[in-house]
């Protein structure tokens, strides 16, 4: 009988194992796709592309056996050569090859030039040949860049007591309403898709004191916007006797400074070849909705329109404000009017028309809604029949609130555009493996 | 100005506090939720659920500055009090209350009793009741385990040089094909919910050589049995360059190892609560698809009805088979019928009317479907010739081939089946938070 006994050793060598053990001079065998191929007559640089970088291998005219002119860009192959330092070598080390067997030969040459340093194509090109166009070296680096904030995320999460869910994405209801929902046929029955994990989050406060999730959110909103995206990723996390909803704010400024220290220790490489600085995360100012806008309004001779709401360029001088008045590139804007806020908010006792919620900008973006929830049955019931709406087709929900929860809030990041922040980027689109937007479904 | 600067240190402590720290004879806050009071008249008993287990707090007469008659189950409150060592109680100490503060209290007692070790309700009852059922220590202990299983799966593909990819679950086309799709409309354009994220992973081992994804799956499949969901969380990874499709099942293993490992040194509590004893994943057989069938023939006298497909029943019985004669819980059935398998199936050169796939069984019940794929771009436009199908719709897919691939594969796992059957349930809905099936669309 055969039996499987755990990870299969490979023959070939991959470019960390290169770099920690002592290989010059010595013959190895590596794999990798055709990055780029220089032909310099007697001689040709035959460039790797490998999951952790790329890898210079040289090729020579006698020495190899092989047919350079059988060699294709995008081919993927296995070699064999000796490792020989060369500080101009990306590592600072090249293969001297004595042997190339191809794996896999393309069948026409590339659309899209992506052995090039920075793709030069228009954003359009690039997610019409998406797949080809992450091929990129600086274009698939954004992606795991992303990697580093959801693990920084989830893994700062797990040692602060968080337990992580899965809630579902097809439900009957949402969480916050009836706009901007995708709507489906379940079974003959109408279903929608979530546009939060809002409600499932609180219930499970009720089970696990501290939840997280990290998943997709379906919003069909008609904006056609830099910053929009109608399914994205959310990290959420809801948490169970705060004192204040500062605990809130607090917990996610230590998920900041966790994942920019993950960044820095294990994606180093890749914050390199983005040219990327990581913001200071090490204290956040924090102001008042009212204030922020009173600010704002007398720094930038700006006349306050609506008292209630912030629009996307007052967001922006806000940022720009704390940027200037003390380096901040993130600022914690509080007390939003309970106007603009869902019924669940938990209204400030010291004004009710403000609630003790939050938004995090980053560099004037916003890329964090959060705030404490009511817990309380009754006054939870009072404000929903305030704003008019009906208990039905939410009793699983409000089930909760009338067999005890604890005080507690919590808060939705938008993944991607946290990506898009850290990186630089100006288009939410560049940090989304596979957008979805009004006139995006494909591919 | 007022900052923000990390986590806020909490005056109430948590079991693992008072278990690290030597508290005998201290005066500590703790706050949760009130599980069960149990009155004996000068004393009572006060047992709080917090998030890593059961606290029980004593209540004298006299001595506690309350009255118990306004302490309900189910109330949240913050406690005061001196701990003392306790063999009888959980976790071995307990705390004499000195003050109860009630954070909140609830609106009406429970309609369930989650205080008792075993919830006694149907499942029926208990996923009516869902949000308050899981507050029962052992129904929450699952997926506590279900955590350590995604948290396993991520971090070991982490250390094997995989990337976490987030592809869009709203799409133009699905991946298997036209049956089994939710349809929705996405701004006037007829789109679907993915099924798997298959597409999109092969696509990426072109960028990333290994990747990963852990999200919901939609399948509008009418199977109404205790193995089914219509949404469910897939663990999924796609690994390039890989000598023979055995390095995916190798891979598979790794991970069950790695995460058997993790679940025994971070959630001894929840195997202990749940009385599990983990699967031995040291080795774990493979036998061909034609050979599967010949032995459980042979040995529980059955005659072969359909050679291109396993019933339910036959799975069962392999299940049985390989624990009677090597102990093993789990078992790689491998080649299956290539008209029973996708397109994209890599047919085995040997004997085309099998694959290079698998299934791997647990006990008897399918929790992965895996194989290599078909890598070059003239086999797979051949294969999709004579199944009959249309290259239209599938340009994005079909390009990454045209333009080079690595030999690959992968597989996908349904997290709440291999969730289920590590803790010994039979039904797949007690290891999803809230189940989608066909007649379940709430809460």
């Amino acid at each position: 009988m055969k039996f499987m006994t755990g990870v299969n050793k490979k023959e070939t060598l991959e470019i960390r194992d290169l770099l920690s053990g002592s290989y010059e001079g010595t013959a190895v065998k590596v794999n990798g796709a055709v990055h780029t191929i220089r032909d310099m007559g007697e001689v040709a640089f035959v460039v790797l592309r490998k999951r952790e970088g790329l890898l210079q291998c040289v090729f020579e005219e006698g020495k190899t056996k092989f047919n350079l002119k059988d060699l294709k860009e995008e081919a993927t192959v296995e070699v064999e050569g000796v490792v020989k330092s060369e500080e101009r070598a990306p590592n600072g080390f090249e293969i001297r090859l004595a042997a190339i067997r191809v794996l896999s030969q393309p069948a026409e040459p590339m659309p899209i030039a992506v052995s090039k340093w920075k793709l030069s194509t228009s954003l359009e090109a690039n997610l019409n040949n998406r797949a080809l166009a992450l091929r990129n070296v600086r274009e698939r680096a954004k992606f795991r860049i992303q990697e580093g904030v959801v693990r920084g995320f989830r893994d700062f999460l797990y040692g602060q007591g968080f337990t992580e869910i899965h809630t579902p994405k097809i439900g009957a209801k949402s969480a916050e309403g009836g706009a901007n929902l995708f709507r489906l046929e379940y079974f003959h029955r109408p279903a929608v898709l979530q546009q939060s994990p809002q409600f499932y989050k609180q219930m499970m406060v009720g089970v696990f004191d501290r939840v997280f999730e990290t998943a997709p959110v379906f919003r069909a909103e008609k904006h056609n916007t830099k910053r929009h995206l109608n399914e994205y990723t959310s990290l959420d996390f809801e948490m169970g006797y705060i004192d204040s909803f500062e605990d809130i704010m607090a917990m996610e400024t230590g998920f900041l400074q966790y994942m920019t220290e993950l960044l820095e220790n294990e994606y180093a490489k890749e914050l390199k070849i983005l040219g990327v600085t990581l913001p200071n995360v090490a204290q956040i100012p924090t102001v008042r909705f009212d204030e922020a806008k009173q600010k704002v309004a007398e720094k930038y001779h700006r006349q306050i329109r609506n008292p209630y709401d912030l629009e996307p360029e007052e967001e922006a001088l806000i940022g720009q404000y704390f940027k200037e008045e003390c380096g901040a590139d993130f600022v914690f804007v509080t007390h939003y009017p309970s106007k603009k806020r869902p019924f669940y908010a938990m209204d400030d006792p010291a004004d009710p028309t403000y609630t003790l919620s939050f938004d995090l900008l980053y560099q004037g973006l916003e890329i964090t809604t959060g705030g404490q929830r009511i817990h309380d049955y009754y006054m939870l019931m009072e404000k929903m029949e305030k704003r008019g709406m009906e208990a039905e087709g939410m009793e699983q929900y409000l089930s909760v609130f009338k067999h005890g929860m604890p005080p507690h809030g919590g808060l939705g990041i938008g993944l991607e555009r946290l990506t898009m922040k850290l990186i630089g980027e100006e288009n939410v689109r560049e940090t989304t493996l596979f957008p979805r937007d009004l006139s995006r479904l494909e591919p």
